[in-house]
């Protein structure tokens, strides 16, 4: 039996990190590290700052590997998505064989809330049905929206009203948009919105030293925040942002 | 200027609230308590246990209210709820007139997430345009659809789809439902579900000594449910809990 514990670590504030989640750390024993391409080294970095922080006396192991990248071509999305997961369910069966011992105890970082939007969860349970135990253990983490609604001092929902959170590449979908939180939208689908009445709640490394905040009425801001968000891309060669888009009242 | 923060402590767990809460707990130097209620008393122990958790040498005032009450009966929600948050907006003006001076630092304890189906930032910013000049600092925390998650270990989104957050009065009107978490749901509203084909994934005190966690086909478990949270609820004088519908593949 492996025993794995997923830690939601926050958005990048290193005191966004629960005390439940600190306990988790100095659980573990080894962490595996799972990040694609050179330019996620920041990423790797602030972990690794995580890390140093609340186990500052070492005794830990780093397992740090590429992870397989996704085919962001194909035209079949969930497909592609769960080729993708095979190929990683394949490499994480590969590497709880080799690292992880009967004694020790495993532990993923994930940026933000292990439940949403990140397939860590999925994939280890396809390397369950192939045959590895496995004894999990959850904890949750502050999601980015969560950050981006503290910066900016608004409520995520409306009153008595739904709230939807969507990947970017749903957003042309939505027949007429109320209240919408948009996580992974690398493609600006805002910038693509005439609507005059939405406002945009927008922020980027949130919680870090390089958080970036605009919020006003889509129209009057949106260029702004494609040009930013570009600039900042490239300084850093990665980004990680979100927004809310709400309807004026 | 009054400066006021707004501290997301989690849905139960002392242990499930972040650093940085706890280093603003440690800012503030009055607590305001509101809560609807004898049968809340529970709710203002949990409050207490926390600050004497991470405030044990004191130091600090509590300013104890009883919340005024909503029309639960009133046919026009969102205009009860509007008429609530008037009165609550003035008895939270005179509090911070009279309890809390110049040189101190308020703070409302949340439970969950400030930004998720909680009122007070939208009171204070009716007490804001009342003229009360207000600093206010929003410190994010776990919600109890997080917890949830976590404890069940499912991931709160399927592959690519949006998410559709909602309390359980607005159940009925969805024409399908496909992955939907339910808050506030005092009414049992997907024990009038027939759909065979949901799973439901539910929880109550999460996080504390009574936590209770039924998952299952809907149409299997739901009256289980219903019944433990009768019980539950009776015994106990209060409940909070939440759920997950998801339709199976």
């Amino acid at each position: 039996m492996k025993k794995l514990l997923l830690i939601g670590i926050g958005p990048g504030d290193p005191r966004q990190i629960t005390y439940e989640a600190v306990d988790a750390l100095r659980r573990a024993t080894v962490f595996f590290v799972l990040d694609k391409g050179a330019d996620k080294q920041d990423l790797v970095r602030m972990r690794r700052a995580i890390l140093e922080r609340y186990l500052p006396q070492g005794g830990y192991r780093l397992v740090q590997v590429a992870d397989p990248c996704r085919d962001g071509a194909a035209s079949d999305y969930v497909g592609a998505v769960q080729d993708w997961h095979g190929q990683r369910a394949a490499l994480y069966a590969r590497l709880l064989e080799q690292e992880l011992a009967g004694d020790e105890v495993g532990a993923f970082l994930l940026w933000g809330e292990p439940g949403l939007y990140d397939s860590t969860l999925r994939i280890l349970e396809r390397v369950r049905l192939a045959g590895v135990a496995l004894a999990l253990e959850v904890i949750p983490g502050i999601s980015s929206i969560q950050a981006l609604a503290a910066r900016h001092q608004i409520p995520l929902n409306r009153i008595g009203e739904p709230l939807t959170v969507l990947p970017g590449r749903r957003l042309g979908e939505q027949a007429r948009i109320d209240n919408v939180l948009v996580m992974l939208d690398g493609q600006c689908a805002f910038a693509a919105l005439d609507d005059p009445h939405l406002l945009i709640y927008w922020g980027a490394y949130l919680g870090t030293a390089d958080e970036l905040l605009v919020q006003g009425p889509l129209q009057e801001v949106k260029s702004r925040i494609v040009q930013l968000r570009e600039a900042a891309r490239r300084r850093k060669g990665w980004i990680m942002d979100t927004y809310l888009l709400r309807r004026a009242l």
